[in-house]
Protein backbone atom coordinates (compact mmCIF):
# COMPACT_ATOMS: atom_id res chain seq x y z
CA UNK A 1 0.00 0.00 0.00
CA UNK A 2 2.54 2.42 0.82
CA UNK A 3 4.23 1.18 -2.42
CA UNK A 4 1.12 1.97 -4.31
CA UNK A 5 1.12 5.71 -2.61
CA UNK A 6 4.60 6.31 -3.45
CA UNK A 7 3.74 5.83 -7.21
CA UNK A 8 0.79 7.60 -7.36
CA UNK A 9 2.64 10.59 -6.45
CA UNK A 10 2.68 13.43 -9.69
CA UNK A 11 -0.32 11.23 -11.25
CA UNK A 12 -3.39 12.41 -12.61
CA UNK A 13 -6.26 10.37 -12.05
CA UNK A 14 -9.64 10.77 -13.26
CA UNK A 15 -13.22 9.61 -11.65
CA UNK A 16 -15.68 9.46 -14.63
CA UNK A 17 -19.12 7.97 -16.01
CA UNK A 18 -22.94 8.78 -16.69
CA UNK A 19 -24.80 11.11 -14.11
CA UNK A 20 -25.68 9.55 -11.29
CA UNK A 21 -23.07 6.85 -10.49
CA UNK A 22 -21.83 7.84 -7.40
CA UNK A 23 -18.97 10.27 -8.56
CA UNK A 24 -18.89 12.66 -5.79
CA UNK A 25 -19.75 10.13 -2.52
CA UNK A 26 -16.32 7.58 -4.04
CA UNK A 27 -14.23 10.95 -5.30
CA UNK A 28 -14.62 11.70 -1.64
CA UNK A 29 -13.59 8.59 -0.02
CA UNK A 30 -10.84 8.09 -2.66
CA UNK A 31 -9.36 11.43 -1.75
CA UNK A 32 -9.55 10.23 2.39
CA UNK A 33 -8.03 7.56 1.83
CA UNK A 34 -4.78 8.67 -0.28
CA UNK A 35 -4.96 11.48 2.04
CA UNK A 36 -4.62 8.59 4.75
CA UNK A 37 -1.62 7.20 2.81
CA UNK A 38 0.47 10.17 3.02
CA UNK A 39 0.18 11.28 -0.24
CA UNK A 40 -0.53 14.82 -1.07
CA UNK A 41 -3.96 15.00 -2.95
CA UNK A 42 -5.01 17.80 -5.04
CA UNK A 43 -9.32 17.71 -6.06
CA UNK A 44 -10.07 19.83 -9.10
CA UNK A 45 -13.67 19.77 -10.37
CA UNK A 46 -14.23 20.33 -14.24
CA UNK A 47 -15.93 22.12 -15.18
CA UNK A 48 -15.15 24.97 -12.80
CA UNK A 49 -12.11 24.54 -10.64
CA UNK A 50 -11.23 27.82 -11.18
CA UNK A 51 -12.83 31.54 -10.89
CA UNK A 52 -12.71 32.00 -14.39
CA UNK A 53 -14.06 27.97 -14.78
CA UNK A 54 -16.43 28.59 -12.48
CA UNK A 55 -18.22 31.87 -14.12
CA UNK A 56 -18.12 29.09 -17.53
CA UNK A 57 -20.05 26.61 -15.45
CA UNK A 58 -22.04 29.31 -14.62
CA UNK A 59 -23.02 30.10 -18.20
CA UNK A 60 -23.08 25.98 -19.30
CA UNK A 61 -25.56 24.80 -16.57
CA UNK A 62 -27.92 28.25 -16.96
CA UNK A 63 -31.26 26.39 -17.63
CA UNK A 64 -32.38 29.98 -19.28
CA UNK A 65 -29.67 29.21 -22.43
CA UNK A 66 -31.67 26.34 -24.21
CA UNK A 67 -30.34 28.03 -27.74
CA UNK A 68 -26.98 26.78 -26.69
CA UNK A 69 -25.22 24.82 -29.65
CA UNK A 70 -23.54 22.03 -29.59
CA UNK A 71 -20.64 23.18 -30.86
CA UNK A 72 -20.36 26.29 -28.46
CA UNK A 73 -21.12 23.87 -25.08
CA UNK A 74 -18.20 21.83 -26.20
CA UNK A 75 -15.47 25.10 -26.52
CA UNK A 76 -16.89 26.09 -23.00
CA UNK A 77 -15.95 23.02 -21.05
CA UNK A 78 -12.92 22.72 -23.21
CA UNK A 79 -12.32 26.92 -22.34
CA UNK A 80 -12.50 25.93 -18.23
CA UNK A 81 -10.68 23.14 -18.41
CA UNK A 82 -7.59 24.63 -20.58
CA UNK A 83 -7.89 26.90 -17.67
CA UNK A 84 -8.36 24.64 -15.24
CA UNK A 85 -4.61 22.36 -16.67
CA UNK A 86 -2.74 25.67 -16.65
CA UNK A 87 -4.30 27.01 -13.34
CA UNK A 88 -3.94 24.19 -11.05
CA UNK A 89 -3.48 20.86 -12.69
CA UNK A 90 0.29 21.28 -13.94
CA UNK A 91 0.99 23.44 -11.12
CA UNK A 92 -0.24 20.66 -8.89
CA UNK A 93 1.71 17.91 -10.98
CA UNK A 94 4.55 19.25 -10.85
CA UNK A 95 4.68 19.53 -7.52
CA UNK A 96 4.66 16.09 -6.57
CA UNK A 97 0.99 15.79 -6.09
CA UNK A 98 -1.64 13.52 -6.94
CA UNK A 99 -4.74 15.57 -8.92
CA UNK A 100 -7.69 13.83 -9.04
CA UNK A 101 -10.87 14.99 -11.39
CA UNK A 102 -14.40 14.98 -10.98
CA UNK A 103 -14.87 14.63 -14.95
CA UNK A 104 -12.86 15.76 -18.26
CA UNK A 105 -11.77 15.61 -21.59
CA UNK A 106 -13.54 11.76 -21.45
CA UNK A 107 -17.04 13.22 -20.22
CA UNK A 108 -17.15 15.58 -23.20
CA UNK A 109 -16.68 13.30 -25.42
CA UNK A 110 -19.95 10.93 -24.13
CA UNK A 111 -21.96 14.29 -23.34
CA UNK A 112 -21.14 16.22 -26.43
CA UNK A 113 -21.11 12.94 -28.55
CA UNK A 114 -24.43 11.80 -27.18
CA UNK A 115 -25.24 15.48 -28.74
CA UNK A 116 -24.49 14.56 -31.74
CA UNK A 117 -20.89 15.85 -32.32
CA UNK A 118 -17.82 13.70 -33.76
CA UNK A 119 -15.76 11.90 -31.22
CA UNK A 120 -11.99 12.71 -32.93
CA UNK A 121 -13.49 16.18 -33.16
CA UNK A 122 -14.17 16.26 -29.20
CA UNK A 123 -10.65 14.80 -28.74
CA UNK A 124 -8.76 17.34 -31.10
CA UNK A 125 -10.80 20.45 -29.31
CA UNK A 126 -9.80 18.65 -26.05
CA UNK A 127 -5.80 18.76 -27.16
CA UNK A 128 -5.87 21.86 -28.22
CA UNK A 129 -7.24 22.97 -24.68
CA UNK A 130 -5.09 21.36 -22.32
CA UNK A 131 -1.92 20.27 -24.14
CA UNK A 132 -0.15 17.08 -22.53
CA UNK A 133 -1.79 17.31 -19.18
CA UNK A 134 -4.08 15.04 -19.73
CA UNK A 135 -5.17 11.72 -17.11
CA UNK A 136 -3.23 9.11 -16.83
CA UNK A 137 -5.61 7.01 -15.55
CA UNK A 138 -9.29 7.73 -16.06
CA UNK A 139 -11.63 5.23 -13.93
CA UNK A 140 -15.12 5.16 -15.00
CA UNK A 141 -18.15 4.45 -12.76
CA UNK A 142 -20.34 1.82 -14.91
CA UNK A 143 -24.11 1.64 -14.26
CA UNK A 144 -27.53 1.03 -16.70
CA UNK A 145 -28.58 4.50 -17.94
CA UNK A 146 -31.85 3.77 -16.00
CA UNK A 147 -30.10 3.14 -12.20
CA UNK A 148 -28.62 6.18 -12.48
CA UNK A 149 -30.96 8.59 -13.13
CA UNK A 150 -33.17 6.71 -10.27
CA UNK A 151 -30.22 7.89 -8.04
CA UNK A 152 -30.19 11.30 -8.68
CA UNK A 153 -31.90 13.91 -5.70
CA UNK A 154 -33.50 17.10 -6.43
CA UNK A 155 -34.80 18.99 -9.46
CA UNK A 156 -32.54 18.29 -12.68
CA UNK A 157 -30.18 20.27 -13.91
CA UNK A 158 -29.68 21.44 -17.83
CA UNK A 159 -27.79 18.63 -18.96
CA UNK A 160 -29.58 15.82 -16.65
CA UNK A 161 -33.00 16.84 -17.77
CA UNK A 162 -31.81 15.27 -21.42
CA UNK A 163 -33.62 12.01 -22.15
CA UNK A 164 -33.01 8.11 -21.55
CA UNK A 165 -32.07 7.90 -24.84
CA UNK A 166 -29.01 10.32 -24.33
CA UNK A 167 -28.17 8.43 -21.06
CA UNK A 168 -27.53 5.44 -22.69
CA UNK A 169 -25.67 6.62 -25.59
CA UNK A 170 -23.72 8.55 -23.14
CA UNK A 171 -23.05 5.15 -21.12
CA UNK A 172 -21.83 3.27 -24.51
CA UNK A 173 -19.43 6.45 -25.03
CA UNK A 174 -17.62 6.14 -21.93
CA UNK A 175 -17.41 2.19 -22.32
CA UNK A 176 -16.11 2.70 -26.15
CA UNK A 177 -13.51 5.29 -24.84
CA UNK A 178 -12.31 2.44 -22.32
CA UNK A 179 -12.39 0.00 -25.04
CA UNK A 180 -10.01 1.94 -27.22
CA UNK A 181 -7.01 2.69 -24.30
CA UNK A 182 -7.48 0.11 -21.95
CA UNK A 183 -3.94 1.68 -20.22
CA UNK A 184 -5.41 4.11 -19.53
CA UNK A 185 -9.05 3.73 -19.08
CA UNK A 186 -10.45 1.20 -15.99
CA UNK A 187 -14.33 0.51 -16.05
CA UNK A 188 -15.41 -0.17 -12.43
CA UNK A 189 -18.60 -1.30 -11.69
CA UNK A 190 -20.63 1.11 -10.02
CA UNK A 191 -23.79 -1.26 -8.77
CA UNK A 192 -23.53 -2.08 -4.76
CA UNK A 193 -22.92 -0.61 -1.64
CA UNK A 194 -20.42 2.56 -1.63
CA UNK A 195 -17.52 0.06 0.54
CA UNK A 196 -18.02 -2.39 -2.13
CA UNK A 197 -17.61 -0.13 -5.07
CA UNK A 198 -14.78 2.28 -2.85
CA UNK A 199 -13.02 -1.29 -2.67
CA UNK A 200 -13.43 -2.21 -6.68
CA UNK A 201 -11.53 1.72 -7.60
CA UNK A 202 -9.29 0.81 -5.08
CA UNK A 203 -8.60 -2.44 -6.99
CA UNK A 204 -8.36 -1.13 -10.35
CA UNK A 205 -6.04 2.05 -9.47
CA UNK A 206 -4.08 -0.80 -7.88
CA UNK A 207 -4.02 -3.20 -11.36
CA UNK A 208 -3.21 -0.40 -12.64
CA UNK A 209 0.22 0.39 -11.36
CA UNK A 210 1.05 -2.44 -11.13
CA UNK B 1 -23.13 48.33 -59.05
CA UNK B 2 -26.51 46.54 -58.45
CA UNK B 3 -24.75 43.58 -60.32
CA UNK B 4 -22.41 44.23 -57.45
CA UNK B 5 -25.32 44.13 -54.60
CA UNK B 6 -27.13 41.13 -56.10
CA UNK B 7 -23.98 38.96 -55.90
CA UNK B 8 -23.25 40.10 -52.20
CA UNK B 9 -26.52 38.28 -51.51
CA UNK B 10 -26.10 35.24 -49.12
CA UNK B 11 -22.30 36.17 -48.60
CA UNK B 12 -20.22 36.65 -45.31
CA UNK B 13 -17.69 39.65 -45.60
CA UNK B 14 -15.57 40.02 -42.57
CA UNK B 15 -13.87 43.24 -41.97
CA UNK B 16 -10.81 42.91 -39.40
CA UNK B 17 -7.23 44.08 -38.28
CA UNK B 18 -5.74 45.94 -35.68
CA UNK B 19 -6.84 47.89 -33.09
CA UNK B 20 -7.52 51.50 -33.75
CA UNK B 21 -7.65 50.54 -37.78
CA UNK B 22 -10.99 52.53 -37.70
CA UNK B 23 -12.88 49.06 -38.42
CA UNK B 24 -16.05 50.20 -36.74
CA UNK B 25 -16.42 53.19 -38.61
CA UNK B 26 -15.41 51.52 -41.78
CA UNK B 27 -18.19 48.61 -40.97
CA UNK B 28 -21.30 51.09 -40.42
CA UNK B 29 -20.32 52.94 -43.91
CA UNK B 30 -20.13 49.71 -45.60
CA UNK B 31 -23.56 48.32 -43.88
CA UNK B 32 -25.24 51.71 -44.95
CA UNK B 33 -23.62 51.46 -48.35
CA UNK B 34 -25.10 48.30 -48.72
CA UNK B 35 -28.15 48.64 -47.50
CA UNK B 36 -28.72 52.05 -49.51
CA UNK B 37 -27.82 49.97 -52.36
CA UNK B 38 -30.88 47.00 -51.82
CA UNK B 39 -29.44 44.45 -50.13
CA UNK B 40 -30.94 42.79 -46.51
CA UNK B 41 -27.68 43.08 -44.37
CA UNK B 42 -26.97 41.35 -41.37
CA UNK B 43 -24.33 42.97 -38.64
CA UNK B 44 -22.77 40.46 -36.43
CA UNK B 45 -20.12 41.34 -33.45
CA UNK B 46 -17.58 38.55 -32.64
CA UNK B 47 -16.75 38.57 -29.75
CA UNK B 48 -20.63 38.41 -28.43
CA UNK B 49 -23.50 38.87 -30.34
CA UNK B 50 -25.94 36.44 -29.13
CA UNK B 51 -27.07 36.49 -25.01
CA UNK B 52 -25.00 33.61 -24.71
CA UNK B 53 -21.39 35.15 -26.43
CA UNK B 54 -22.53 38.42 -24.85
CA UNK B 55 -21.66 36.34 -21.47
CA UNK B 56 -18.37 35.25 -22.62
CA UNK B 57 -17.41 38.09 -23.66
CA UNK B 58 -17.82 39.38 -20.89
CA UNK B 59 -15.66 36.87 -19.07
CA UNK B 60 -12.89 37.76 -21.81
CA UNK B 61 -12.56 41.28 -21.23
CA UNK B 62 -12.39 41.43 -17.36
CA UNK B 63 -10.05 43.60 -16.85
CA UNK B 64 -9.80 41.37 -13.45
CA UNK B 65 -9.08 37.92 -15.59
CA UNK B 66 -4.88 38.32 -15.43
CA UNK B 67 -4.78 34.71 -14.73
CA UNK B 68 -6.27 33.41 -17.78
CA UNK B 69 -4.37 31.28 -20.10
CA UNK B 70 -4.31 31.79 -23.67
CA UNK B 71 -5.70 28.31 -24.33
CA UNK B 72 -8.78 29.25 -22.48
CA UNK B 73 -8.46 32.29 -24.27
CA UNK B 74 -8.83 30.77 -27.53
CA UNK B 75 -11.53 28.42 -26.15
CA UNK B 76 -13.70 31.16 -25.03
CA UNK B 77 -13.17 32.88 -28.86
CA UNK B 78 -14.44 29.77 -30.07
CA UNK B 79 -17.26 29.23 -27.93
CA UNK B 80 -18.70 32.17 -28.75
CA UNK B 81 -18.28 32.45 -32.20
CA UNK B 82 -19.85 28.82 -32.55
CA UNK B 83 -23.16 30.52 -31.18
CA UNK B 84 -22.87 33.45 -33.58
CA UNK B 85 -22.22 31.08 -36.14
CA UNK B 86 -25.39 28.63 -35.24
CA UNK B 87 -27.97 31.34 -34.29
CA UNK B 88 -27.22 33.84 -36.23
CA UNK B 89 -25.09 34.01 -39.10
CA UNK B 90 -25.81 30.72 -40.76
CA UNK B 91 -29.78 31.26 -40.51
CA UNK B 92 -29.24 35.42 -42.22
CA UNK B 93 -27.36 33.38 -44.78
CA UNK B 94 -29.54 30.91 -45.92
CA UNK B 95 -32.00 33.54 -45.88
CA UNK B 96 -29.84 35.09 -48.42
CA UNK B 97 -28.98 38.38 -46.11
CA UNK B 98 -25.10 39.63 -46.53
CA UNK B 99 -23.96 38.76 -43.33
CA UNK B 100 -20.83 41.62 -42.11
CA UNK B 101 -18.95 40.40 -39.34
CA UNK B 102 -16.73 42.73 -37.06
CA UNK B 103 -13.41 40.19 -36.71
CA UNK B 104 -13.63 36.65 -36.58
CA UNK B 105 -11.30 33.73 -36.89
CA UNK B 106 -8.60 35.33 -38.18
CA UNK B 107 -8.32 37.81 -35.18
CA UNK B 108 -8.54 35.11 -32.79
CA UNK B 109 -4.94 33.39 -35.36
CA UNK B 110 -3.62 37.22 -35.12
CA UNK B 111 -4.03 37.83 -31.63
CA UNK B 112 -3.78 34.50 -29.88
CA UNK B 113 -0.71 33.28 -32.25
CA UNK B 114 1.18 36.84 -31.31
CA UNK B 115 -0.11 35.32 -27.63
CA UNK B 116 2.19 32.13 -28.46
CA UNK B 117 -0.61 29.81 -29.50
CA UNK B 118 0.36 28.35 -32.95
CA UNK B 119 -1.76 29.13 -35.69
CA UNK B 120 -2.55 25.77 -36.99
CA UNK B 121 -4.06 24.88 -33.44
CA UNK B 122 -6.12 27.96 -33.88
CA UNK B 123 -7.33 27.08 -37.25
CA UNK B 124 -8.42 23.96 -36.42
CA UNK B 125 -10.15 25.18 -33.18
CA UNK B 126 -12.13 27.29 -35.30
CA UNK B 127 -12.88 24.42 -37.73
CA UNK B 128 -14.29 22.56 -34.89
CA UNK B 129 -16.29 25.48 -33.38
CA UNK B 130 -17.50 27.02 -36.57
CA UNK B 131 -18.07 23.86 -39.41
CA UNK B 132 -18.02 25.30 -42.72
CA UNK B 133 -19.55 28.88 -41.89
CA UNK B 134 -16.47 30.76 -42.95
CA UNK B 135 -16.00 33.88 -44.17
CA UNK B 136 -16.23 34.40 -48.23
CA UNK B 137 -14.13 37.41 -48.17
CA UNK B 138 -12.59 38.94 -45.14
CA UNK B 139 -11.27 42.78 -45.26
CA UNK B 140 -7.87 43.20 -43.13
CA UNK B 141 -7.94 46.88 -42.73
CA UNK B 142 -3.71 47.51 -42.46
CA UNK B 143 -2.01 50.48 -40.35
CA UNK B 144 1.43 50.66 -38.61
CA UNK B 145 0.66 49.36 -35.03
CA UNK B 146 2.17 52.80 -33.74
CA UNK B 147 -0.63 54.63 -35.54
CA UNK B 148 -3.52 52.35 -34.80
CA UNK B 149 -2.64 52.25 -30.95
CA UNK B 150 -2.78 56.39 -31.31
CA UNK B 151 -5.81 56.63 -32.23
CA UNK B 152 -7.49 54.94 -29.64
CA UNK B 153 -10.12 57.05 -27.33
CA UNK B 154 -10.31 56.27 -23.29
CA UNK B 155 -8.75 53.40 -21.58
CA UNK B 156 -7.63 50.80 -22.83
CA UNK B 157 -9.25 47.18 -21.98
CA UNK B 158 -7.33 44.43 -21.33
CA UNK B 159 -6.27 43.14 -25.18
CA UNK B 160 -5.52 46.61 -25.72
CA UNK B 161 -3.06 47.10 -22.69
CA UNK B 162 -0.79 44.78 -24.33
CA UNK B 163 2.46 45.95 -25.25
CA UNK B 164 3.58 47.26 -28.72
CA UNK B 165 5.36 44.58 -29.66
CA UNK B 166 2.32 42.61 -29.33
CA UNK B 167 0.92 44.89 -31.40
CA UNK B 168 3.49 44.94 -34.15
CA UNK B 169 3.42 40.94 -34.05
CA UNK B 170 -0.54 40.65 -34.39
CA UNK B 171 -0.56 43.17 -37.81
CA UNK B 172 2.17 40.67 -39.75
CA UNK B 173 -0.09 37.82 -38.59
CA UNK B 174 -2.74 39.37 -39.95
CA UNK B 175 -0.84 39.99 -43.37
CA UNK B 176 0.03 36.52 -43.56
CA UNK B 177 -3.00 35.17 -43.20
CA UNK B 178 -4.04 37.49 -46.49
CA UNK B 179 -1.17 36.36 -48.26
CA UNK B 180 -1.89 32.52 -48.13
CA UNK B 181 -5.30 33.39 -48.87
CA UNK B 182 -5.65 35.38 -51.65
CA UNK B 183 -9.02 34.43 -52.99
CA UNK B 184 -10.56 34.97 -49.73
CA UNK B 185 -8.38 37.56 -47.74
CA UNK B 186 -8.14 41.26 -49.06
CA UNK B 187 -5.95 43.94 -47.51
CA UNK B 188 -6.78 47.34 -47.73
CA UNK B 189 -4.32 50.26 -46.65
CA UNK B 190 -6.61 52.46 -43.79
CA UNK B 191 -4.32 55.63 -43.85
CA UNK B 192 -6.22 58.33 -45.15
CA UNK B 193 -9.77 59.48 -44.60
CA UNK B 194 -12.72 57.86 -43.41
CA UNK B 195 -13.80 58.32 -47.15
CA UNK B 196 -10.53 57.18 -48.97
CA UNK B 197 -10.70 54.08 -46.98
CA UNK B 198 -13.89 53.08 -47.74
CA UNK B 199 -14.09 53.55 -51.31
CA UNK B 200 -10.75 51.40 -50.88
CA UNK B 201 -13.08 48.93 -49.67
CA UNK B 202 -16.17 49.09 -51.90
CA UNK B 203 -12.86 48.81 -54.68
CA UNK B 204 -11.64 45.69 -52.96
CA UNK B 205 -14.84 43.98 -52.88
CA UNK B 206 -16.16 45.07 -56.03
CA UNK B 207 -12.84 43.53 -57.24
CA UNK B 208 -13.17 40.25 -55.36
CA UNK B 209 -17.02 39.85 -56.87
CA UNK B 210 -15.47 39.85 -60.13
Amino acid sequence: MAEMMKKLAGKFLVIDGPDGAGKTTQINLLINHLAAGGLEVCKVRDPGGTAIGDKIRQILLDRQHEEMSVRCELMLYMASRAQLAHQVIRPALAAGRCVVGDRYISSTVAYQGAGGMDGREIQEAGRIAVGDTLPDLTVILNLPAETGLGRLKGAPDRMEAKAMEFHRRVRELFLQQAAQAPDRFAVVDAAGSVEEVQQRILAAIAKWIG
